[in-house]
C-alpha cells in the first residue's frame, strides 16, 4: 500500500480542479468551501430542491452532510443524490450525530439506503448504523475508532461502499481492503467542522480518482499532513485553523506519505 | 464578590465538557461553535422542529439567538425551549436587534415570556424590552450600558432571570445582585458575532454552574480576559478574531480575575 | 479619473457608519459581515419576508447575493428590494453562478428586472445575462473580463445600472463611463466569498456615495489595495483571509489610488 494514488490524485485535481457540489451544515459551510478551495478544487454549495439535482449532474462529485438538517434540506439532499447517480457521479455521506435524535437517525438511515460511494463518520456515527449502542453525545463520538472496525466492515460490505471511521487515527475499509491512517493532531478536535471539511475533501478526491478507497485515503493523508504541519506554529485553535488552510494549499502531492498508512 | 465561582466553573467545564445546544444565526454559527469548543465545551447546532426538543433534553444547556430568524426557525426555538424546560435545563436568550422590525419585536417578546434563565443583549436590546425608546439601529446599540441599568433590573425581577447588558463594560444583575465587569477591548466590536458567541459561552457556563448569575459572570470574565489578551498582538480585526479563539483555549481558570468585577 | 470620490466615501463611511442590509449566502455570511465591519460600516443580515422590507427601509443600502438561494429566500430578497426602493435606497445585485441551473437563471433574470443600482458578477455571470454562451461552471467564471466588456455595457444601458465585472482585473461601466481597475492578488481566488464580500462592500460605499459608479469604484479600489497588502505576509489562503480583514481596517482613505484606475 503506497501513497502513489493519493499523490497522483492530488496532482490531478490541482491541474484540473473538479467542481465539488457540497450540501453541508451552516456551521461548516465556510470552512468546508475554504478547505476545498485551498486544496485546489472548486466548491459549490447548492441545496434547494429546485436546482440541486441539476447541479449535481454537472459537478464532479457530491458530498452530503446532515449537520443542521431540516425537511426542506433533506429533500434537496435526495434531489442532489438522484441527480448525481443519474449522471454516474460519486457521492459522499457524512451522517453527523445521527444517533442524537430519532429524526436524525431516520434521515441518516434513509440516505444510507441510497448507497453512498463513501461513508465518513466518527466511531459513534458508524457504530450507530450497525444497531450497536453508540456512546456518542451531541455530534461527538464517545467510542474509539477500534471499537467501530467490525461495524465499518459490515456496513461497507452490505452497502458496497467505502467506510472511513475518523478520529485520533482513522480506519478505512471497503470490506476487502482495510488500513489505518495515522497522523494529524489533537488540535483538530478543537476546531469545528474539521470532519465536515474532510468529507468535502473526499468529494474533491473522488471526483478525480475512480477508486473511492484510494480517493478517501488521499483525503485522509492530506488532512493528516496538514494537521501536523499546522500544529507546528499554532498557538491555539484559532491559529491552527488558519495554518491548516495555508497548509492545504502549500502541501505538495509528494508529501502524502505511505508511512502514515498501516495496511491490515 | 470574588471570581472563585467562575474559576471553578471554567475548570469544571474543561474537566467534563458539557454539551451546549445552540440555535444561533447564520453569521455567528461557525464562530460561536469555535468559541464553545475553544473554551473547552462541546457545541451542537440543531434547529429543526423535528428534533430540537429531543436534543435540548439531552444537552446541558440551550442558547437561543434570533439574529437571522424566520418562522420555521422560531418554531424550532420554541420546541427547543420547551424540551429544555421539560428536562430542567437552563437556557439563554439573545434577542438580536429586536427593536429593528415589528416581526422581530414580537418574536423576542414571545420568547422572553418563556422565561429564559439568562437574557443577554446590548443596551438598546435591553431597553427596548422595557418599553423605552431605544436608540439602536440594525443590530447595533445606540445606548450606553449605564442607561439600561434600571431596565435590566426591572426585567430581571419581572422575569426572574439574570440580565446581562454587554458593551464597552458589562452590567449584570438578577435584581438583587448587580455588578459591572470591566475589561475586553474595543476591537471586539469590529468582529461580527462576538456578542452571539458570548451568549453561547454563557450556555457553556450555565451548564455546569447552578447559579446563573455566577455562570453569566464567568462568561463575561472569560471574554474580558480573552479580549485583552487577543488585542495585545492583533494587527486588526482579522487577527484579533484568530487570537481571541487561541486565548479562549489558553486562558487558565485562575486567570479569571475579580479585579474586573465592581459590585454595586 | 482620480480616486478622490473613493477617498471621500471611505472617510465618510468611517465617520458615520451606514447600516448595510445584506442578504447573502450561507458560505459568505460571516466573511461578508466581517468585511463590512472591518472597513468601517455596520452590516446586518436579515432575510425573512416577515421583516426584510421593513429592515431595508431603515438601512442605508441593500445587497442581494443569490449564492445559496431557495424559494423562501427569494421571497425575502424581493421583499427587501421593494422595501429599499420604496424608501429610495440603492441596492446591489450579485447573481452568483446564475448560469448553472435553470432555476437560478430564472431567479437572477427576475431580480435584474427589479433594476439594481449596481450589478456585480464575474465575467461568466455577466455574459450569461446577455444571452451569450458563458463558459462558467459552478460559481466560477470560465471567461475573461475582456470578453464580458460589451455585454456589461449593454446591460448597464438597458437596465440603467452600474455593472462591475470582477476578476484578475475589474471592468466597471455605467454605459457612459468605463474603467479598468488593476490590483489585488491571485490569492483572492483561493478564499471563498471574496466576491460576495466585495458586493457587501459596494453596499457600504453606495450608502454614502450618491454616484453608484464612484461607489462601486471605491469598493474595487479598497479591495485591490487590501488584497495586495494582505498578500505581502500571507503564507497561504488561510492567513491571507485574516490579513485581508486586518487590511480593510488598516488602510487609510488616502491609500485608495487612482494609479490603479485606467479610464477607457
Amino acid at each position: 500500500m503506497t501513497a502513489s494514488n493519493a499523490i497522483r490524485a492530488l496532482a490531478a485535481l490541482r491541474a484540473k480542479p473538479p467542481l465539488v457540489h457540497c450540501i453541508t451544515n451552516f456551521v461548516a459551510m465556510n470552512f468546508a468551501a475554504n478547505t476545498v478551495l485551498a486544496m485546489g478544487a472548486a466548491p459549490a454549495m447548492v441545496h434547494a430542491t429546485e436546482e440541486a439535482g441539476d447541479f449535481a449532474a454537472v459537478a464532479g462529485a457530491l458530498t452530503i452532510n446532515i449537520g443542521t438538517l431540516s425537511p426542506p434540506w433533506v429533500d434537496g439532499m435526495v434531489a442532489a443524490i438522484k441527480g448525481a447517480q443519474a449522471a454516474g457521479k460519486p457521492w459522499v455521506l457524512d451522517p453527523v450525530g445521527h444517533f442524537a435524535t430519532p429524526y436524525r437517525s431516520r434521515v441518516a438511515a434513509d440516505l444510507l439506503l441510497l448507497q453512498p460511494t463513501i461513508l465518513r463518520g466518527n466511531a459513534s456515527e458508524i457504530l450507530a448504523f450497525s444497531g450497536a449502542e453508540a456512546q456518542g453525545r451531541g455530534v461527538d463520538t464517545g467510542d474509539s475508532v477500534d471499537s467501530a472496525m467490525a461495524a465499518a466492515k459490515a456496513i461497507a460490505v452490505q452497502n458496497r461502499c467505502v467506510v472511513a471511521v475518523t478520529g485520533g487515527e482513522d480506519f478505512l475499509t471497503d470490506g476487502l481492503r482495510s488500513v489505518f491512517v495515522r497522523g494529524g493532531h489533537p488540535m483538530m478536535e478543537q476546531v469545528t467542522a474539521m470532519g465536515c471539511s474532510l468529507t468535502a475533501a473526499m468529494g474533491a478526491f473522488v471526483a478525480v480518482e475512480p477508486d473511492p478507497f484510494e480517493a478517501a485515503l488521499g483525503a485522509l493523508l492530506l488532512f493528516a499532513e496538514a494537521g501536523e504541519a499546522a500544529a507546528r506554529t499554532a498557538a491555539g485553535p484559532g491559529s491552527f485553523a488558519v495554518n491548516f488552510l495555508d497548509q492545504l494549499a502549500l502541501i505538495q502531492p509528494e508529501a502524502l506519505s505511505s508511512e502514515k498508512v498501516l495496511a491490515l
